[in-house]
């Protein structure tokens, strides 16, 4: 008897109708002979709805007091879930994060998990109950209650998957599995049927929304095959797995086959550059330094050759963090005499990945020129040993991603 | 420093404007230097909202999960409260019931509080925290989330104060306090300044919907003195205690001044006769039996004198129980050869509560009467030895209502 964690996001449960849906499949892998832990999201948009209802009371609500009020969205999910598939006739209980025995770090907001300790989710599924868990949230040494984060919901199951030694860890969204880019905007965009954890960390990090980065990475880790697939669908969605395992199972030389797997972007990029900075060791240092302190997320750096004693650094941040990079950075730039703290927000990631690339070289040649032949001009540029990131003007996003995923064959038609 | 059991109700905690004016007098009683713990509802409509979206999904859903779906109610209640708060500079944090040490048995939906470990509650008092907890809801031996019951909340409010030996617990919601009777519908009706936990008792289980009748057994049986009165009002409330204290507190023999402290109505009343049940002993016993058995509360019972050794039995129940009481009644009828169950869901009861009663013979007379002067017909009467309640046709509630509470001289010109 297979054990499989089944993860359904928020859109899978957004009204009664789709619950229901979920319950249907929840039950018929039940009746297929399996132990099934389920972990659902809040439904449909509840967790924008509490943050509505907090900013209503507080501009900077304590985040102990946020992980209370957001925790209850899942919550209300697992109780409607588990009375759905009770009215189905299945034997089914729910639990919270803390109920399932799922603890993190004293952080709140963004609480990583520690530990999960998983004999009462083993009892209950003896007993032969399906296993309802809220999704992203946990309990800590405090006995509070915290959050893990957007997306948490995905890392809830990834580490369940883990925790229970699971034989499958099924993330069920609204799109059918992870594409060479953002079916929406490309329409020759193609699923993918396998993919490296290594690649998708990097589109994870790069704009593909479909999986968490964090839940990749704890995938990874502990070697948690990954089914993406999508709730409204049959398609058998994209495995997500080491390299070793995708050559098994696609029976053939997959990895190599494709040079690029994806092409993703990220509109929400702020570019900063602070001009005329004096040329001494330790200025960079101090100036990520602070940014860190303040918790701001620093992605891509340049730093411009001295002229005069003097350079430019530049780098990016997402846009929510812009309000107090900008503070931080007046403060650095008029203790070391800078000339002026430059910032535009109109501006985009685009980035090519594909383990292909370890063993191809060219390929960062190859994106420049696409780009340059399509017109668009490149402001940074950041690469892994299976990705290229490009900074660009924003409005020309869309024609870039075309562009590259025309260009490095990922469409439909193109198809091994 | 005082320790003060601050309980708020839905009403009053139903937006953020609400919610902002409860932080406040919060904030302000914990400046006067006292210990504040508060406990507080779900927000407004929460409750049927999330019994609503319960009855979308299954026509009779576990009672385990409507615990875990109602519980959060009173979650965004605490966060918010907590949040509001803190946003007034004061040291704040919230506990649901499982987090404050409330143990309840192993029910659902209509738990009962097992006991309370206060140790954490006293923990953040000492660190000159102001504690906010989930009223309503509990955990039992298998660490699952319970709820009380309707009207649950005031019972944390006062079994917390009992644990706590509180030297206050203060009930807030959108009445004054406690009052002669319903001053919706009598515009003379006046606020009691006290009363006793007997005369509540009374009360809360006739009709007044100021305090859950559970919550004040429990005042009673720890001698919680309770202050009933209205968190958009500065009037001083009603105090609910023993008679020896309210002898205490009010300085007179005020229990004995008032012969009636309060007339009541409920109209949720049905009346059920069975006409023509065979007069053998057990017959009674077998049919109140039976309804027990289904969760069936029985008021009032009569049971007419016997002629052909035949008699009728006629009894009250709440309008939520009618049907499954009809169905159960068909079928005792139907074997004991009953000529026909009679229904009537068109009566209503009043009552009239008093302490003073006990030494004053004549007021079942005096009630008796009014109500004949006032043309209206008694169907049945029970008494306690503080109260006379009759079941009357519900078209003449008020008519009746109103000629009590002038007859017994309550209006507010009648104030000693």
């Amino acid at each position: 008897m297979a054990l499989v964690v089944m993860k359904f996001g928020g859109s899978s449960v957004a009204d009664a109708d789709k619950m229901r849906l979920v319950a249907s499949k929840i039950a018929s892998k039940k009746k297929s002979g399996n132990k099934i832990v389920a972990v659902v999201s809040a439904p449909g948009d509840t967790t924008d709805d509490l943050l509505k209802m907090a900013e209503k009371i507080s501009p900077n609500p304590p985040a102990r007091e946020m992980d209370v009020l957001l925790s209850t969205g899942e919550m209300m999910s697992i109780a409607l879930l588990a009375m759905a598939l009770d009215a189905m006739g299945e034997s089914v209980i729910s639990l919270t994060g803390p109920q399932a025995g799922i603890f993190a770090d004293l952080q709140h907001r963004q609480a990583k998990i520690k530990k999960i300790i998983p004999h009462k989710i083993h009892k209950l599924l003896n007993k032969n109950h399906i296993v309802i868990i809220a999704g992203f949230q946990a309990s800590n040494a405090n006995g509070d209650i915290t959050t893990l984060g957007r997306g948490g919901s995905d890392l809830t199951a990834v580490a369940l998957a883990a925790a229970l030694k699971a034989d499958a860890c099924e993330i069920y969204s609204d799109v059918e599995g992870v594409f060479t880019t953002d079916p929406r905007i490309v329409k020759e965009a193609r699923k993918m049927d396998y993919l490296s954890y290594n690649e998708m960390l990097e589109m994870a990090c790069s704009g593909a929304q479909v999986l968490q980065s964090r839940s990749v990475e704890v995938a990874k880790k502990f070697n948690v095959m990954i089914n993406a697939r999508g709730t409204f669908s049959d398609d058998a969605g994209t495995i997500i797995a080491s390299e070793e395992m995708i050559k098994k199972l696609s029976g053939r030389k997959k990895m190599e086959a494709m040079i690029v797997s994806g092409i993703t972007f990220d509109k929400d990029q702020v570019k900063f550059t602070i001009v005329d900075l004096p040329d001494t060791p330790g200025v960079a240092a101090r100036i990520f330094n602070d940014l860190a302190k303040i918790n701001v997320n620093v992605d891509m750096i340049i730093q411009s050759a001295a002229v005069d004693k003097k350079n430019d650094i530049s780098f990016t941040v997402v846009e929510s963090d812009m309000k107090k990079t900008q503070i931080e950075l007046d403060k650095i730039a008029s203790e070391f005499n800078a000339t002026r703290v430059e910032c535009d927000d109109q501006v985009a990631k685009v980035s090519v990945v594909g383990v292909g690339m370890r063993t191809n070289p060219g390929v960062a040649a190859m994106a420049f020129e696409i780009l340059a032949k399509s017109g668009v001009n490149i402001e940074m540029i950041s690469t892994s040993d299976i990705k290229i990131s490009c900074v660009i003007d924003e409005v020309d996003t869309m024609k870039a991603v075309e562009a590259l995923h025309k260009g490095f064959k990922l469409s439909k038609s193109h198809k091994a």
